[in-house]
């Protein structure tokens, strides 16, 4: 196999997923240390990655909890399992809002769970009201006869980077007395979110995409009472040999493959997340700044909320397509001359929209980029503000 | 938090489940390139990981599939999670053989199987012997009233690190028209496991066991039929947004969570892995020799079969056990021996038994690892033959 070299290497990657998973520097130098396996299995005595003591994962998983204003935590192979098992412990229908990522919808799939949506404002801000989940709730409740034994509020979406409303949902899901999951994979590790102050029930958080950790891995956080259930320990019993496995957890294959360096870099950058949630504000003022340049491109607006709270935009870039349509290269043009300036992430091929991340770049950097995308309106002859 | 170092650093490693998985220098020198969060998913255009053209991916399933015999093959968050995946597709019973690792008891209850085993021969060599799985498909079918749906076989097991005569079960299981699983996360990646030639429905293995990849990345690979079965592509939609995710496949989550450096590891060491499974036998020669140097030393006996097949073994070691009786350290004594003698690897606090690994250790590592072990039975006054 020829050499698998990484084509972003040296740019500015804009890719919305990539921005929160970059390593920290301490992160990053125990890859070398940690690569081999489960590197981390040698030292577990317990039989569960999660209740190892040295290095101190189990006192990191309660750091963890703690940080996400909830009682225990567990570390899943990403978000998407994480919602696999939370929704394990229910049966029946679970409503989620129409722009959550479609791990949602399999993870309620695989559990057998009947998915209803709540709709979302449409064009051009795509907002998922909180009211709409009690409204959602009833028709559920019309349509099968007993309520949804589930919700699950998206925090910010990947369409549109909008952050929702997670305490008013909480609020209206706990007056009917169903539990909420909030899919805080694009928040958390960037944002500051705690579990007591929205009032949900199970917090899902991704180490890779916003922890700055190595893929896989995912968090999901609960209460006590929650925790029994959708953590449920194996029963399983050998008909010869009597084995039983009583301290693995089911939903978790037994032990949660994470072993290795997805967790050891998730408590290498842990420290470092915890600060940069602090800083949330400033990555939304880049952004906001960012979207003013953008829109100063002709044809170029602004989807999802105004003003802008998170650092994930989605543009339509109707001009930028009427350019594509002529070019010799098609819709490709545009990844093509962002990567001549050093720009990687926009999904090759599509000029309708331009979907992009700017978390943690360097106000440097936001201006590299802004002036890539003004530059090159320029060049084929679109007006652009001063 | 503190740095997290690898205790085991710098050190000759014999953990049972560690030797394998030790990465190649192709697979090293990707890491801090590919190291961020999922670094595949910006170069992924099909919403599947596996589906993935540059880096070649989809090429490498292929060529995955040739090497294991079978038609097709997904990556997966460990050999746990695939043996959830094969086991999604069946209902009712499954036979297992009673040496399998616990995950495989966890994979049959996560999908709601009862479990039946097959018996082993017990101490000494606690062989599986093939035709037991002949007569519990009958114990089952009297018990039941019904078939078992699905057969798992372990490979080689964790334990004693014995092999199994998958062919020979695989005959039987086609006889009486029941798919088997091959677990072959102790062999595969080490030695050639052909699922063509054994007559197996499923192969199970494990990258960051025995392929030389970062955790955690399984790999499940079955022919044509089950594959469609087994990774079944979503059939959910949205209520509201009649949104739809027909290709994701939904006992792999949507995605199998494997992007960034376990499948860009596995896919840097495999080049490597097929050269060494050549050289199996030079690896089970040296294990040969090291069983009976720990047998010149008082008290000391292999268990499992004979002669030793595998590099992963178990000494029954009675002698090591009395002298924790008396030592200050107790059980701790030959841990913290080895440990000096810059070994890694036995289970802290244990000396009935001592299970360890000695895979691709050089013959010269080798010696080192039998003459310490000799060396601290004569400081505490056992025999040891010449």
């Amino acid at each position: 196999m020829e050499r698998l070299e990484r084509p972003s290497k040296g740019m500015i990657n804009i890719h919305p997923i990539q921005r929160g998973g970059i390593l920290t520097e301490e992160a990053r130098k125990l890859l070398l240390e940690w690569g081999d396996g489960y590197s981390l299995c040698d030292l577990c005595f317990e039989g569960r990655v999660d209740l190892i003591d040295n290095p101190p994962v189990k006192k990191f998983k309660e750091e963890v909890a703690e940080f996400l204003g909830m009682d225990d935590v567990r570390f899943t192979a990403g978000a998407r399992h994480a919602k696999f098992v939370a929704m394990s412990g229910f049966r029946g229908a679970v409503v989620l809002d129409s722009l959550a990522h479609y791990t949602s919808y399999i993870a309620a799939e695989l559990n057998n769970l009947k998915v209803y949506e709540v709709p979302n404002t449409g064009y051009p801000e795509f907002r998922i009201e909180a009211e709409r989940y009690a409204e959602t709730f009833e028709r559920v409740k019309e349509e099968i006869g007993e309520w949804p034994s589930l919700a699950l509020l998206t925090h910010a979406d990947y369409r549109y980077g909008n952050i929702t409303e997670a305490r008013k949902v909480a609020k209206i899901c706990e007056e009917y007395g169903i539990p909420l999951i909030l899919n805080a994979a694009y928040t958390s590790g960037l944002m500051e979110v705690k579990g007591d102050e929205i009032g949900c029930e199970f917090i899902v958080a991704s180490g890779h995409k916003s922890w700055a950790a190595t893929a896989p891995i995912g968090i999901l956080a609960t209460s006590f009472e929650l925790a029994e259930e959708v953590f449920r320990t194996s029963e399983v019993r050998g008909t010869w040999s009597g084995r039983a496995f009583t301290k693995k957890e089911v939903t978790l294959f037994g032990c949660s493959p994470v072993y290795g360096l997805p967790l050891i870099t998730l408590m290498a950058s842990f420290p470092r997340v915890k600060e940069r949630v602090k800083r949330w504000s400033k990555e939304v003022e880049k952004a906001r700044w960012f979207v003013r340049e953008m829109e100063k491109i002709e044809g170029v607006q602004l989807l999802g909320e105004r003003p802008k709270n998170h650092t994930l935009m989605n543009f339509e870039t109707a001009s930028f397509n009427a350019i594509a349509k002529r070019h010799r290269r098609r819709g490709y043009f545009l990844y093509h001359e962002l990567k001549e300036r050093g720009i990687f992430g926009v999904h090759p091929g599509m000029t309708r929209n331009v979907k992009i991340n700017i978390y943690g770049l360097s106000w440097n950097e936001v201006e590299v980029v802004a002036n890539a995308f003004k530059d090159i309106a320029e060049k084929y002859g679109l007006e652009v503000e001063d």
